[in-house]
């Protein structure tokens, strides 16, 4: 089969990969579609050593697995967990010590005309859920899960530093919870994106000092925690919802003085994303700024490291095959 | 009056200070017993550009003040308040925004004959509460403060890294919670304290990694960071408890993937502070090393800077008036 291979930070394509074998328990999908994330281009430049197949956000048709799932349209949680460690049993299944990630740890991904999965990482996308919008199903899942860990009420003051793909996604989700919600980000298309949603944005130099409960570090650079950190008043609450270029430079002793929490957010809840998108509440068409076939995948991910590109996806139907 | 000076980053004795005015709503208090705590170690070392009277753990006589407290042996919260800024008004009055804090923050403190406070600040000591024990309910309530912002279980395994002055009272505070505590130090003799009431303690090379559900790092140091990282598990909440010399470099994609929350921890309540010290569940007396009188406080300063020193007390009843 035809995928995009990543070894040793570089990308190429391939077409001599064999169509994986699922093991007992899990489901070969023919992969529809898949979105470039923030993660594979990280990856591209040494975030993690792995060699293998990338992409973790897709959407496909289950061709061998369980009846219930046979021909039905998928999406699937990227952790693969052992079940039995004492993570797995305590509630913590996407933190399991054995687990591999789809398209990021020991396991291939997305970027293909088909991978596997354990059957029971799928969800079955409801017919009236586009395949371009399910594909958004697990960042979508990511931004929902600082609720998870967070309860935001409606007389919270927010604050989202970057307005990204995963930074708009986030926007939405908190908007739904009636907060007071205040996006920066140094690009103005992407706030133009969220103010067409009704959700107020603007530059972070016009921001007051310690006023928000809550922010919501989305940059995963040092700019972006000094701005988060900034905006909180004492006793708030700093979520870092991206991953970091090199390590951060943190006066410790402001975060005792100040009482700050700061909380690291990964990934998220599938069953409730699918759920806001399904029902239109979360609007994910207008993050779409190009399709690639899979044999322009070299492309696609040039197109989505360019500044300013929102969502690329990958259609695997054209595929030569 | 007697008092110590700081300048410059400079301790001197002085005798020519004049007794402090209580303004209205204020109370002159004649001060017994001051404790010297690590923060006044850091002033001297330029932690804070303070000019005054250090010194902010303390017992004392009101002399003038309100009728139900003149006479009585206080102890007095350090953070003097306006009462109406939006953090007063919201429950976090120890984060007031104009506050002054006794001995550190533009007011002279305990380190004197006399100081004031308003009388709001003070709680009187139990009588069966002696009064060097009584210059703990300072530390103590900041050791509380960590159960004030963080429910711990008897299920949590919990690290405590430090056993220093405030290391010590969080051990005992932590082991009122039954949890499955383990105190890691470099220093045998501060462990052995802790060993006698009861507390595993051990090397830190000694311990697993990841298995703790949570860690206090008491150490205000890099390497007391990292051992309390490294011991969390995912979703592990790492609290710090101590002002950090120098700034933190920190792995924050570590934390996201992790999930861990980060959490700083500064004043705490009086109340149950001084109902533990006075039902006798916190033992203190092991922790003083010695007593200096007020005019020996430079060598009381000089004793509390050597290696392996807990508490010095300086004791005012003798200085020269």
């Amino acid at each position: 089969m035809m995928a995009i291979w990543l070894q040793n930070e570089g990308l190429r394509l391939r077409d001599d990969l064999p169509i994986p074998d699922p093991l007992p328990g899990e489901a070969l999908v023919r992969v529809l579609r898949a979105g470039i994330c923030n993660t594979d281009l990280e990856l591209t430049r040494g975030y993690y050593p792995f060699t293998g197949v990338p992409g973790h956000e897709f959407v496909g048709v289950v061709e061998q697995g369980p009846d219930e799932l046979l021909g039905e349209r998928v999406v699937g949680e990227i952790n693969v967990v052992c079940g039995k460690c004492v993570h797995c049993r305590n509630g913590r299944r996407t933190h399991c010590a054995n687990r591999a990630v789809l398209g990021i740890v020991q396991r291939d991904g997305a970027f293909a005309q088909y991978l596997t999965l354990p059957s029971a990482n799928l969800h079955v996308v409801p017919a009236e859920l586009s395949t371009d919008a399910a594909t958004f199903v697990e960042p979508l899942a990511a931004a929902l899960q600082i609720q998870e860990q967070l309860s935001i009420e409606s007389h919270n003051r927010v604050l989202l530093v970057g307005a990204g793909k995963l930074g708009n996604l986030i926007a939405q989700t908190l908007a739904l919870t009636g907060c007071d919600l205040y996006v920066v980000d140094r690009n103005r298309a992407k706030l133009e994106l969220l103010e067409d949603t009704g959700i107020a944005t603007g530059a972070a130099a016009d921001m007051s000092a310690g006023e928000f409960d809550i922010a919501v570090d989305c940059t995963g650079n040092a700019e972006g925690f000094a701005i988060s950190r900034a905006a909180l008043r004492p006793r708030g609450t700093l979520v870092l919802k991206s991953t970091y270029v090199g390590r951060l430079n943190v006066d410790a002793s402001a975060l005792v003085v100040d009482e700050i929490m700061l909380l690291g957010s990964r990934c998220g809840p599938f069953g409730p994303a699918l759920h806001l998108l399904s029902e239109g509440r979360i609007q994910v068409e207008p993050l779409v700024h190009a399709h690639y076939g899979l044999a322009e995948g070299l492309a696609a991910f040039h197109r989505a490291q360019q500044h300013g590109t929102l969502k690329v996806l990958l259609t695997m139907e054209s595929a030569a095959w």
